[in-house]
């Protein structure tokens, strides 16, 4: 069946149905774990197509679409946007606003592209239906919130995701990136970093500037961690392993001439593999010990605020999307790429379903926009995937690994 | 004369009108450099005993007492309040609030005692009028703005301070400290560390906390630059030589996943000699921009914020009044103390006037609280002198002075 | 003819000899450069079976085996040893003594097995002489002097090795490692790393250790430098790339009292590819030089060592030999391995020949000494590779290597 | 009687004498604790003059000249030798060498002017002999070994010193230095610093430089070390007080691609007072443990080489000699210096006879040399102190202290 359907066209109808989401989707961005609005035009999309749904994790929605014998495949869109004053200058930008966790109102964009994964999905979707009498198993649709937090794809397992739905054979996902449009990128086994996030708080003594001997300086500590910190990377893990260890943040005292009484940075540790992840923690964790001992200063403390998974891709799906992928778009579209250091919680879904997950990556940028020296990558205020090639690309890559997933490996 | 004035006594009238004099400025202090109504007091109270005045540096009052041929003594109080939450919790605390420069509000108090020193000084004055029969010259009343931001000397001197008034002899000043309340502390010679402030803007290169090798890091630049500041005081100085450099604030990044694409610190320097001051602030310039160039990092931008100046006390004129101090106190009362790294813009009076100046410490604390062991020093929100002998020591201390002042040394 | 020949049989003959000239070579190993008794030893051998030879870059041995029609195929054995004091207890241990081009005598050992290599090649040209028919080409024996100082390759390169012999359409080698005694492991690509040393003085200036102010002091400035190298590799180079900065020594200062005038330290550093390389050599020489701008002090001199080149085994024919391995040694013993941190500079002579070169390794452990703790790997006093089946792989690697070589990919 | 004395003349025979024990001392210095032959000189010249003389500590010195009722005075010259080859070109140069305790042979050098101390004891010995009519008391005569080392004074305490003479009320010494010969310096109270040497064995793991994963790299744990160690004479010690943290070795590794097991250095610590001391102790040993941990390093072990103790001059007495000296010398040549952070066992003598002690220091260079820009310092193979006026200085500094001594305070 495959053969006959490649290449897939959408018709113009549906190009155009899959341009206004977009631009809809675009226009409104909510910001992690809220996309309540998201959640309610998905819902009513999938509505108005016949495909049941209801809500998981909050602001998740799951649509079923059973269509006879067959395998159970599900597909992943992640919905949230950003706190980022959009820049694009697009007719459809965003003029949203929200609130984060702590309160602060923000700006809110689709920075990273999750509207065009949402858009792509739900063009899918209504093709799966309209042609559903060339496949048969059982469709599952996952919206999932908070993508970028990495608390929704846990939320919806939390919340009995799997117990609601037939269990997956297969778990399918995709990322638009700043590649040429219409390109496809895939990487087999470990494909995305694991990544881990702290606040490190550190406890000093404050004194005037002038007496350092009647205080435990937090800011040359934390100096010293930092400095300290180079070495795990450089010294304790082998050389063919990829580890990060970034401080995204320091923030520490009011006034140039009094030593604060703490500090505050953020740590963000990404791994390939989790027996470096492990060493890399460990490694860090006992170094801000030592130093605040060498410091004579209290222990850190250490807030984990969040971890992504390692997303692993099964090779042989994997291997058999690429012939999909292939045979969709042609073979010099379709690339290997090597593992990204960049995260992601889709492995999440695949993992806590115990079922083969496939992820992989399609251009959302035109060829002369690359040219330039800066084009904007995702999470820049000026990020703005032409809209074609990309939408289609999107919806026939879904619609290739759709395909491919019914009708088995 | 002045034998026959020592011990010199307040009357109770002017013991109860320090008193208030000194409370009505506790309750109503006033930001560096905007001591409008503290001014207006000032003047009004000056007027009030017929001591003709006039404003200079903006919020700046001099009184020019002249009552015959002899010496030109000045004395200086200064006048600003602080941006703290008063939490001593007394009848008469400050419920003020102000403005700082870049528009922030802020609580204000007076938490550094300045209003000790104007009440004492007011008083003082009265005394010397009520008892001018008892000396002659010309007593110049020297009340100065913005002693906090090493502002304040400096723009009266600015304003024309010394061609408007008779060219002192002699140059005085106090400071009530956190030592027991009727004890007077004094140094000879260098007294008070020289203070620069630098603000130090780093520039980097941002990029995602997963890709360091496309960012330059401002962080990382910025901890090996505190680290490596330390070698400055530990090993390029004469270990002889006092010298501080402290890292008051340090400021960078917005989320723990986005390497920052710049960082900002702020610097402290203290030392107690001019060559020593060089050396310091020279090695700490070289190393910031070395460390830049380590990083591959744009030569980081250094801000000079202020200066305080030495405070040099005359050798002989100190030691006049010692003598003096301790026939007023007795010598048990009057303690040689060893230089402070703390700063004081007092300087720049007698330097500027090209005059000698003394400047000494009188305590402020009963001898019960400062065995507890967290006693509330000065730019504490809980700092709260004893009333008494706290006020009558101070203007006894005034008076003892001018007295040695317009004898001679 | 290779299906036939495999398992290629050693007769107890050619086993009794091949064990004695390993023994034989093993007790008596000479430095770098400096094999003249070894390079006689190969030169009677190869004379002994008729092969034709000539010395090449000093101390090498090249024997040219002319059999009809055909491919060149080159197999390498490097010869030297290692200034090590041999504590494996063996009857056939070394007492071998030599001197270090700075005059010092030392132990020589063979340490890292090169002993092994050249028997087993001995070992395989007497079987490809004896066994004439089965094969037709030129078989070039290179007995390439002075490994472990990367000066040999490029030694018999500069001599006109190629301008000697005809010209080759393949080049093999191989190394003996900790791994199983039987077990074949290889690598595809970039298959061992580029290295570069450099001996690094710092200069400063000598004082009292009381004195520091006078002096600038290379202890303090050397370790700023090391601490500032972390970040080269932890911080500008992409996580996915292999890097390695080793500092192996450092040595400064006489007495605990005095300041040192200069300080000496060696680098090595490791990458898997030549842009990293550049990357890192540019980030250390750039730290170097502004960190000692930091410590106000002379430029340091940097004198490069030596370079090993990348080892880059062939893609196509390194799958043609792991095909011939397989069918060898069966599938089980025919492993995969990750690129290696370590250095050869066997890729000197395929790169020089522009030819491709295929290397791998062959494990020279029973698997009883493995399973303890602390194995001896090579460079180990106590590196002692089990005699069998260590030999017999060794030779039967190289013939199956080279049956395969001469019958064309 | 010491108005009369003074100034003091040495007449021709005995500056004669002077110079030709000082130039017999130059040629044959020993090392410390090893001071045999120059103990049997001392005992000899003794002898001559009828001073009765004993062994004490080894290779000390003791006379003891009793002359009537009257105060004991000790003074004390040291007496050893340090292991520089001599490079000033004298005629009467040392080429005597020796053997340090580890049993290296080393050339030796009266590089610090300890044969000047000596030779001007002893002279001012002849002259108290001869002038015994005009002082009554006891005149202890110390020749003290090992100076360099900080064990003589122990030693020479430990063999019962004390008990073997009358106790002193007074104890004196002196010591040449790089100023304009003719000149006295005095310091009245703590004088010359608490020296304190450390030798510390940091254990790593031994891994190729390649493989940094499995080492514990202690070149790089020694970095951090030292450069950790930075803060703590920056950020613990009140910026008022002195104090120095030398590393004047640093020893590590053997080849540039091993990463050693072991890297040893030693500290030398200086400190002004016990207060300071006890605090540079400890927050050094608490960063060297803190630093090992950050490492995941077994603790290091620190040896501690010796300690010398805080030299404190006696301040009355100090005064009294200052007034001596001006009588000598002239106002002008009786300068005041400021505590020098260099070390003397010196202070061992007075504190363990509980008795005052004054230490002073005599030029022993002309003004041009000290002109130059890098006059030779003591311990430069190049120190060579002009004969005169250094030697006739020192006699008469000596007797002028030693008249005040037995006149009283």
């Amino acid at each position: 069946m495959l053969t006959t359907m490649s290449p897939i066209r959408l018709d113009s109808a549906e190009q155009e149905r899959l341009r206004e989401s977009y631009r809809h989707l675009h226009r409104h961005p909510e910001l992690s774990m809220q996309e309540h609005r998201t959640a309610d035009y998905i819902g009513a999309e999938l509505d108005s197509v016949g495909i049941p749904n209801f809500r998981c994790g909050g602001t998740g929605v799951v649509g079923v679409l059973r269509n006879g014998e067959g395998p159970t495949v599900a597909f992943r869109a992640d919905t949230d946007g950003l706190p980022i004053q959009e820049e694009t200058g697009l007719d459809y930008a965003s003029a949203a606003r929200g609130e984060l966790p702590d309160g602060t109102e923000v700006p809110v964009m689709h920075g990273c592209g999750h509207d065009v994964h949402v858009a792509c999905l739900l063009s899918a979707a209504r093709v799966m239906v309209q042609r559903s009498s060339t496949w048969s198993g059982t469709l599952l649709l996952i919206f999932q919130p908070g993508e970028e937090t990495a608390a929704g794809a846990q939320a919806m397992v939390d919340d009995g995701l799997w117990s609601k739905v037939p269990a997956p054979d297969l778990v399918l996902g995709q990322h638009v990136m700043p590649i040429p449009a219409g390109e496809i990128r895939w990487i087999s086994g470990n494909a995305m970093a694991l990544a881990d996030s702290w606040k490190v708080t550190l406890r000093g003594r404050q004194a005037h500037g002038s007496q350092p001997h009647d205080a435990i300086d937090p800011i040359v500590l934390g100096a010293h961690m930092i400095t300290r910190l180079q070495s795990v990377v450089a010294r304790e893990i082998d050389a063919r392993r990829a580890a990060v260890v970034t401080v995204g943040t320091f923030h520490a005292g009011l006034k140039e001439n009094i030593i604060p009484d703490r500090a505050e940075f953020t740590l963000n540790i990404r791994t390939l593999d989790q027996q470096t992840r492990h060493q890399v923690l460990a490694a860090v964790r006992r170094t801000l010990m030592a130093e605040a001992t060498a410091s004579a200063a209290p222990e850190p403390e250490i807030e984990e605020l969040y971890t992504f998974p390692l997303l692993v891709n099964d090779h042989t799906w994997t291997h058999s999307m690429v012939k999909a992928m292939k045979t969709e778009f042609g073979d010099q579209q379709v690339v290997e790429s090597e593992p990204l250091m960049g995260s992601e919680d889709f492995g999440t879904l695949p993992q806590s379903a115990q079922a083969p997950g496939v992820f992989w990556y399609f251009g959302g940028h035109d060829a002369a926009t690359l040219e330039q020296p800066a084009v904007p990558k995702n999470h820049s205020p000026h990020f703005a995937p032409a809209e074609q090639p990309t939408l289609e690309t999107g919806a026939r890559a879904a619609l290739a690994a759709l395909y491919r997933g019914f009708n088995g490996v």
